[in-house]
């Protein structure tokens, strides 16, 4: 009989230990709910980490970048799930498999909450946030043209999905919603057809 | 036989020298486009105008509002619309109706094209139009909402209209564009709908 030696292997940092991004990232949303964002400083969400200035700034380009580092990540979401699309797909298909992206971008429902809070509490964030939602709806419109879509469609459909975006995004975040983000996507796209057909 | 004594009223200013306000707004558009929003003082505003700069005061509140006072009137024509929709119509109809009103107060297709050249040109422009749009979407979902529309109708029909409006709207303002924007805002709710609808 053959002994089987069994190792378990524990990482340095620990199964409950994040990682040095995560932890500037909480401390950061911890500071900017407690004491605002514009009176918290880098060095003072490095430390609350338990790090330094210095390696804050090899994750975050500086502290408005811990509130928006994830949106390059729902773009290249958007993006790839438009291009990806089959064929056959029209406008509003494509922007569906987009929304379906970005419930495997967006997890972390607290996380969305409390920086929806910071940002909602601060005029040059709200400001920055509606810039990069229009970027994204341009970017959107782009991807459906480079698949043969003409004018105003691409635009419309593009426009009309950060809407949903928008709106199911909201609805996630509320106080006591359950429900995932891919399912409020998807209600949220099937009322907007509705609401176009005019039986809504 | 009565004689009949024809009386042609001109006023004061001719009818060929605009009013103050619309000299002020000239000179303004005439300057941003020549140097930039930034590089324009009030003072060179009235002077151009041939005003003084009380005079300025009293119709814009900064230089910034030459650009933006006329958005009070059509947040207001999208209210009065919606609010006075037929009791039948659903969400998208009552938004039709705002996108209506609008027509009736964008009407200078020439200064909403070098308005929006001088926003484009300025991110501190932009990122005020976002927010006064943004202002705008949430005021016609609470009108909504007033009629008894649900969420999340009300928000989809409400960002849905700014859509179509943004879209039309810069179709308007095109190079070369001759249909009026009352025509291309129908155009772009109905192309909305077959988007929406998957037909399109």
């Amino acid at each position: 009989m053959m002994s089987v030696a069994v190792i378990t292997y524990h990482s340095t940092m620990g199964r409950w230990e994040p990682n040095a991004r995560d932890r500037l990232r909480q401390a950061a949303m911890e500071l900017y709910g407690e004491r605002g964002f514009e009176q918290t400083t880098v060095a003072e969400i490095a430390e609350r980490a338990g790090l330094t200035e210095r390696t804050f700034f090899r994750y975050f380009a500086d502290k408005r970048e811990v509130l928006f580092f994830g949106q390059g990540a729902l773009r290249d979401g958007f993006l790839s799930a438009i291009a990806g699309a089959p064929a056959s797909a029209g406008p509003i298909d494509a922007v569906g498999f987009a929304l379906d992206s970005a419930a495997g971008v967006l997890t972390d429902r607290e996380f969305s909450r409390d920086r929806q809070a910071v940002i909602a509490a601060n005029p040059g964030l709200q400001e920055r946030e509606l810039i990069k939602l229009a970027s994204l709806a341009a970017s959107v419109a782009g991807a459906l043209r480079a698949r043969g879509i003409g004018e105003p469609a691409a635009s419309l459909a593009a426009e009309t999905g950060i809407a949903v975006f928008k709106v199911a995004f909201e609805r996630w975040i509320a106080d006591g919603e359950q429900r995932d983000l891919a399912t409020l996507l998807r209600e949220a796209l099937d009322e907007l057809r509705l609401v176009a057909a005019g039986t809504s």
